[in-house]
């Protein structure tokens, strides 16, 4: 890139309060700071030579400024080839589309590198006629366009028996939110013909893990895809490439990458993934079966303790929601840790099992907040405390954890993670 | 990457038609290869070693398997750093988004490269009290989520005298489609304190050509943005990081881009880009003034001259429609030059300003079919002919072609632009 002639210092002006609770930089005239004297209401630097062309970026990259905003990994948690796991920086996001290259990821035996050329996708079992898609037919197929969020069973499970992990990338950063392009999977059964005593699937992934699951056939009908691009393009590698089960709403781990195999049966496999993992135990030693949908939730994004408070003064406070069962209908925001709701602004489209990003404003005088959020589907489910979620299913478990999530902002602008009640 | 034990050559299969057009790949038993033997019913190569783990990918990147993805530039056309364009792949996406990775890029002096410390957005002029925006500033204010199109004036302008350059990439590819984040313009002149006599905008970018536009006030007050986020991450350094002006259904240059000032004033400035440049010059001499809307057009994507047809029998032509003037309430196709139409269907969310994504399902035999798509907005205008747009405006203009694509498909399976009539 071509060097800007002058960059000098930035000056970090004080925020003004507005008349309205909105705030804006110092004027113009005496405000203007001599070290400023490249900035408006002068000409920059970067204006005064001739920027890079478009031949060296075929494919865009972020800004150089935005280094950090990056998939993380907790190193003691799960940084293997065989079990590793990236989480999302919704701190550093905003509106309801996570970029590709920031989704997080999950994997049981690492990215399968898989040529789109020898991709299978085997339909078998209980049918009237075995296939084996290529990735051709798949994409010579009619196809939909869905935007969902897809949830890690295991997204805040480090939270279960109190507060642990100090950021919302750490504690809720395994999930994601893109728009699908994929082949109903209703198609391809009624292709292969499913046979009348049919009512499982067992869905099979083409990597190490040979990551398995057992799926109702009425949910495979219903609105499970094929998916072979999201945000328009191919799937990344590290999400299937080239094609994955989307099933909406469900826990991650159903969504199975380099999907190779579908197997129709007439009752579920209680396969190792769902059984000895991706079970909840309970209290008493026994594990809840086939918890498939994720439960409403959501998550204050800023502040958040990735995300300090730098000013006093006008705050707007974001986050996003989300139900597997539905549409959020509502979001609320408590700066009290729950004694006192209100209703947040809903932003941008609301979709069926997808996020949606809310808003709420408040002045912050510096004063300590308990901030939480708590989602509301059009189920009429409202997100639970933790503490109510404990009660009913003890702390043994790691999966669907949906608890309400509070954030301790401090009068020096820093947030932490924390536990009321 | 874990190189895959062993990686069989791909065998072609032929596509056999389905009882319902829909077709599958040959079913397994007699009809799998013995050169497929690591494929499925059995198990690939890739299974059988583990995958790479999330280290290495803290941003992602498309599967080296897509390399081809890409935007593209036009050497003859414009490819030096003074004035450049690289175009969107349509040919290659599905859905509605645009992965901001290939977002096309138009630039009137290279790229600016602002340090988002750095960066001020000026409001002054016929104002009560000029105002300065950090970043900072503006990422602490209300703001909202929009998906829009975004459309440059000179989008399919090398085609007004006929066609010429082959692949949808070329003819259309000046458009992208993404959610933004950003600040309502109005929210920021309210701050300022607009005056009574105010009536225009001279928006000014912090590039080296310092492209600058005239807004009407009555549009920055209705849905401009100030915008500083794409698909959820901070803007890419060619749309403009850290903040550029969204002008929802307007002409592209309008969106300027690295945004440093914003001018009030009570009438147009007539800057180069909207007189000598951006006005389309019409067969007298005459140019016309201030066409700044996008009207309703339409491209179909696949089958065009960079997506050539593999086989025949079942066939989904799919495409873009959008329109400046508010939503696509309709898309027809033809098969046959424009002679007969049929009503394609729109999948995924239709938005206001924004692309959507239509299909049209038929069986083609080998046949040439000349194929065509034309829009219909929620105002009731039809997307024209070019020879209608031809008799109106001339072919000296390079701007504002929105007129009726055709791609004649031939019995080889290869496409090509013409024109028909």
């Amino acid at each position: 890139m071509s060097e800007p002639i002058d960059k000098p210092q930035a000056s970090r002006r004080r925020f003004l309060a507005g008349a309205a609770g909105i705030v804006a930089a110092g004027a113009t005239g005496g405000a203007v700071r001599a070290d400023d004297k490249n900035l408006p209401p002068n000409v920059a630097g970067w204006t005064k030579g001739l920027g890079e062309g478009v031949v060296a970026r075929p494919y865009g990259q972020p800004s150089p400024f935005e280094k950090d905003v990056i998939r993380r990994d907790v190193q003691w948690l799960t940084a293997s080839r065989e079990s590793s796991v990236s989480f999302t920086p919704l701190h550093e996001l905003d509106g309801i589309i996570t970029p590709n290259g920031l989704c997080f990821e999950r994997h049981h035996g690492g990215i399968a590198e898989v040529d789109p050329n020898d991709y299978r996708l085997m339909i078998h079992g209980l049918v009237d006629k075995p296939l084996i898609f290529t990735l051709e037919d798949l994409k010579r197929l009619p196809r939909v366009n869905r935007v969902y969020f897809l949830e890690c069973a295991a997204n805040s499970g480090m939270e279960w028996r109190g507060a642990q992990l100090n950021g919302c990338q750490y504690t809720h950063g395994m999930v994601h939110c893109v728009q699908y392009t994929g082949v109903p999977l209703k198609l391809l059964l009624e292709q292969a013909g499913v046979k009348p005593n049919a009512k499982w699937l067992m869905v099979e992934g083409g990597d190490a893990a040979a990551m398995n699951r057992s799926v109702p056939l009425a949910k495979a009908l219903d609105d499970c895809l094929i998916a072979y691009r999201m945000n328009g393009e191919m799937l990344r590698p590290e999400q299937g490439y080239p094609a994955r089960l989307v099933v909406p709403g469900w826990e991650g781990n159903m969504w199975v990458k380099w999907i190779r195999r579908i197997k129709v049966g007439d009752e579920p496999w209680y396969t190792r993934e769902e059984t000895a993992k991706y079970t909840d135990l309970l209290e008493d030693g026994k594990a809840r079966k086939f918890t498939y949908e994720m439960d409403a939730k959501s998550v204050i994004t800023s502040p958040s303790p990735q995300a300090p408070v730098k000013h006093k003064g006008f705050l707007v406070i974001t986050g996003l929601a989300w139900s597997g069962r539905g549409k959020v209908s509502r979001v609320d925001v408590s700066l009290d840790g729950g004694r006192n709701w209100r209703a947040a602004k809903i932003d941008g489209p609301v979709f069926d099992k997808a996020c949606v990003r809310f808003y709420a404003e408040t002045e912050w005088n510096g004063e300590p907040l308990l901030l939480q959020s708590r989602a509301i589907d059009d189920t009429g489910y409202v997100q639970p405390t933790k503490d109510a979620l404990r009660k009913i299913r003890g702390v043994n478990s790691i999966y669907h954890n949906n608890g309400i999530q509070t954030w301790a902002l401090k009068a020096s602008g820093e947030v932490e993670n924390v536990e009321v009640g």
